[in-house]
């Protein structure tokens, strides 16, 4: 009978062209669909919640395969592990109803984005986040954040080629945060995102911070739907998919 | 006139073959002193607090350099960051007495080691905290560590082929905290550590952690001065230098 499994993923994503399986890249969900063929011994594809690009981070990123096996959840968690390279780690795996679908039934996604604000660049730590050294006003990056909560069509901050049939989005929560070391943290959570759509609000967010525009502009982008006015897209190394909720 | 500068150091040790100048292997001092030729033009030692073994990390390394030169230095710490490797950052750079020798006048250490303690190995950040996956008991860890404070002979904590005279340090503090995600940290002042003492310690206190001996035991270790009682040397990669007192 075939089952279907649920797994949740951790991975650096420094190395890898993203989630998507690619022909002339490495990317995490081939390195996963090869452990698995290993494993099982025949092609399994595995549904991820959804694509990351190329350097992007996840914690906690969501995919379910199908396939007719005896073997049980802990052994592919342990398994996959195993063959998996030291950068790609399945943190859970459980059998779910053979109906669930990790991309069409993702409720939401969380996101985070750090960023290091200070006056030398980091030696440690330097994979994980965006280095700015001048001085971010992080209470007018709040006030900015704020605008973004709520049901809005986010066209300003979309990247070209976004595979996507509309473009308004729920965003549930979008918080900044500092700490002590000068990391400052954007979350956001959502019930979806365009291509790039969290990396093109951190770099106008950053804008703000940077005093370039003020918050007022930023919800003017936001409301005018174009991206010519919005920030520079964040690199990708700052990112991490968080959780993706079901 | 002949200038001395403070310089203060953050590295990623994972590519290096510790501090220490060596014929066959890349080191800290050796990129340090290569990038320093580029500017000044002739050959210039970088005197480090100290040796920090291959692989291990610092936020805080501390080292002088005498030089004739009238470059200042804030040109100092630009240059030789923007000449150096990505892993390699100076994070300060200070004018200092004639007299200062960042070695002999160095009057404490701080070390921070790093474990990660849960089920599954980590792909974020696996470069800076050894992975163990059996719940370990803290409470007993911290008792453990109240006993190396003070003044002790640490022969029983000592790698083979240190450099010293003696063996007797004293930690001013050892402390062992937690967070909720699995993380838990090891700080550890001291005037002064032998080779490998902090590795050794933390491999002892993680042996107390998974109840293979008692903090009464980890005790009559250090009491005895017998190295072969004493757990495995921890890995490199969870250690950091934090900070050279002066």
């Amino acid at each position: 009978m075939v089952k279907n499994f649920k797994i949740i993923i951790e991975y650096d994503g420094g190395a890898y062209h993203g989630w998507q399986r690619q022909k002339q890249h490495r990317t995490i969900q081939q390195e996963i669909e090869t452990a698995l063929f290993t494993m099982v011994g025949r092609a399994v594809v595995v549904q991820g919640s959804g694509r990351t690009d190329a350097g992007v981070h996840a914690c906690g990123q969501a995919a379910n395969f199908c396939c007719e096996t005896d073997l049980t959840p802990e052994i592919f968690r342990k398994g996959l592990s195993s063959l998996l390279p030291e950068d790609i780690v399945i943190r859970d795996c459980q059998k779910v109803t053979e109906s669930f679908h990790a991309r069409y039934d993702a409720k939401s996604k969380v996101y985070c984005y750090r960023i290091l604000n200070r006056m030398v660049p980091p030696a440690i730590g330097r994979q994980y986040a965006w280095f700015i050294r001048r001085k971010l006003d992080t209470a007018a990056m709040r006030s900015a954040a704020g605008h973004i909560i709520g049901r809005h069509d986010f066209k300003a901050f979309e990247g070209s080629g976004s595979p996507r049939s509309h473009t308004t989005r729920t965003v549930a929560s979008a918080e900044v945060s500092e700490n002590s070391d000068g990391l400052v943290i954007f979350n956001i959570e959502a019930d979806g995102f365009l291509r790039f759509m969290v990396r093109n609000i951190v770099g106008t967010l950053v804008e703000v911070g940077l005093g370039k525009i003020s918050a007022d502009d930023f919800k003017k982008i936001l409301d005018a739907k174009d991206r010519s006015r919005a920030g520079a897209t964040a690199p990708a190394h700052g990112l991490f998919l968080m959780e993706v909720k079901y």
